[in-house]
């Protein structure tokens, strides 16, 4: 058979990774901490069926619905982006700069087909979300990594590397970051929109937990201080509205809005107008506000009664983040624990049977890095499954320094 | 601003014929033979709502059609492929080896990911599908023609090219062909597998006007004749189901199913599952082979009506194609007509305001190819609008020979 482009072995590593990475994800007799879906009691169902109910008729939006649709998106569901979602952010724009894409992955996909060409260098967070990864190195980029703190990406050494890699694009997850759960602070928000500026670099902003916040103060987003249209805002409807509606949004500037149109007609033409009315629809009916309280209100529960869990199972000497929103924290174990092997031991001990996902996984340096690391997802799972598998999984990790 | 990458370059010139190709296409004043777009008279509103209606509840399917899903798609979709729409042409397969993708032009993407290298060469039809062209352009491809006559490509041509270019793909659209409305032969589907599997290039199939037949007796795929695994059949829900819902399908073999696995999931992960759970209850409730008898015996008659007026209206010596199924017919004119020029009267002049596609834009030959055809669709225009759009039209052309 025809012998693969390259770009199908770049991205074989990364592509490994996921596919293993949510193997056990569907053994329902495990409690997986592993994936990064939203709780199944945020799903807005009764919502949609009353949507879909109302709409779904030739003389309202049925056409619209199942026709096909412009290549940007509805312009309502633009609308609703910069009225409801950004401009209380302080991020100001027009509908026609943003543009409606298939999942908040797709922006990335997009914004390397602008940009990338092979050997180009992309700065990455450390750790970062793996998928991106897998994007980047199917476009056969180079990834390296920027140190992080508590307060997320350390600009010094991003300046650095920026100058020492002339990188084409600086990706990051700034508000509860995956997998950290680290917010970024404000004056380093606007210090990387400076440097985006400053050094004509790509600042690819992909924010897709920022709007589930259920404690501390709202930043705003890094493209809230881009004077030069360097900052790209990536965005996906899937934590606050649903992650199988596939909708997500790019914000950009005129140029590349232009280039992105054309990108997006030769990946699918456009995005599922069925999920475009419906979600549309959510938000202009006003069953947002609700909906929004009410999975904060979930998530801060499951958010508080892990890290509980946490400081009561885990043993002295863990660290772990405190998010103020998303779906995961990040713990850090003591006593050179390996929990990329410890996993294959929670998942199959019929004793314990908890899932996570390694620290490895989200380190683009290897050697070994983050390897007595876990991405602890809260999200999906509730409270008294949580205590269970804490409890459980606190208690292996316990057995193994004892 | 940072300098783009070389594909958005090259694709700029089919780019750009998209972009103007549909400018027009919104003006309600326009009878528009342009687009195509299936009739509003097509689309299962009333069918879709009351599917959502059932099934949008916790206890029913409410969660999978919001939750995350897999990469591959929904399971019982992808066995309504297989069972419902092509075992009956004679194409076996099992559901590991499809991939539910974004709409029809998602597969071409994809396939472009597995195999594309800057100036690998593409052979296409000649005329063609101009998005097919720009996808393979944004790839660096080379894209080269090769000679179709009324049954379609001609397989001695393309075996001559297959050995003169070493080209990666054949890219073809087999049945009621976008834009001519010609079906390639029995004979030469059976000639065109053998030369992928002889030549060991990849037979990329796009079909999705096959199973809109309305006259005339089925032909199996070229993915009926492939024993090597050459052949890659594309299909889409868009013209049997709704466009909006972007739901399309490849299948493939083993080895490059893996692959495709890999390359959707860095372009956006999965296809909407609320999109999908609609569809394969369509499916799976019956609603479809009524459905499919509604929109075959629209799309004849307006065929019949289409036909009959050119033959009527268009001046002696027009030549046009007799399509069994699909959405469009192509007019060649006598008499040294070009079609991109009468275009600008057609659409402007207010006792005319018709529209169509310029037989240039179809061909990538440039150099004048074509500029005497058009593309008509009648898919999507009621016959009443047929006949007065067509007279039109016809009289226009008609006056220019006088």
């Amino acid at each position: 058979m025809s012998k693969f482009a390259k770009r199908m072995t770049t991205m074989e590593k990364s592509a490994a990774v996921i596919r293993n990475l949510f193997g056990n994800m569907n053994d329902p007799e495990i409690i997986s901490f592993g994936g990064g879906a939203p709780a199944i009691e945020a799903l807005p169902i009764d919502i949609v069926r009353e949507i879909t109910n109302e709409v779904m008729r030739i003389d309202e939006r049925g056409v619209e619905a199942l026709q096909y649709g412009g290549v940007m998106g509805l312009p309502d569901l633009r609308e609703v982006i910069i009225n409801d979602l950004l401009a209380p952010k302080g991020v100001k724009g027009s509908i026609d700069n943003v543009l409606i894409t298939n999942g908040g992955l797709e922006p990335i996909n997009l914004v390397c087909q602008l940009y990338i060409e092979p050997d180009d260098v992309i700065l990455v967070e450390s750790p970062t979300f793996v998928h991106a990864v897998e994007i980047f190195e199917m476009f056969q980029a180079k990834c390296i990594s920027v140190d992080m703190d508590d307060n997320g990406i350390i600009t010094e050494d991003l300046e650095a590397k920026i100058i020492k890699y002339k990188p084409k694009i600086v990706y990051l997850v700034p508000t509860f970051q995956n997998p950290t759960g680290r917010t970024l602070s404000l004056d380093r928000r606007e210090k990387i929109a400076e440097l985006g500026s400053k050094y004509d670099v790509i600042i690819l902003e992909d924010d897709p937990y920022r709007d589930i916040r259920y404690s501390g103060s709202d930043l705003p987003p890094i493209k809230a201080f881009d004077e030069t249209g360097h900052t790209i805002l990536a965005n996906s409807f899937s934590k606050i509205f649903s992650p199988g509606s596939r909708l997500g949004y790019i914000l950009a500037n005129d140029e590349l809005t232009a280039k992105l149109f054309d990108s997006k007609t030769a990946t699918n033409s456009h995005t599922s107008t069925l999920s475009q009315v419906v979600c549309a629809e959510f938000f202009k009916r006003g069953y947002y506000p609700a909906h929004h309280k009410k999975i904060c209100d979930l998530y801060r529960e499951r958010r508080d009664v892990m890290i509980e869990c946490i400081d009561k199972f885990f043993p002295e000497g863990t660290k772990r983040t405190f998010p103020d929103g998303g779906l995961f924290t990040w713990a850090e174990l003591p006593g050179g624990i390996n929990t990329t092997e410890l996993l294959v031991e929670s998942t199959t001990n019929p004793e314990v049977k908890v899932s996570y996902i390694a620290g490895e996984s989200f380190f683009i340096e290897g050697g070994g890095m983050g390897n007595n690391c876990m991405r602890i997802s809260f999200g999906g799972v509730n409270p008294e499954k949580i205590i269970i598998g804490a409890e459980k999984l606190g208690n292996l990790i316990c057995s193994k320094l004892a």
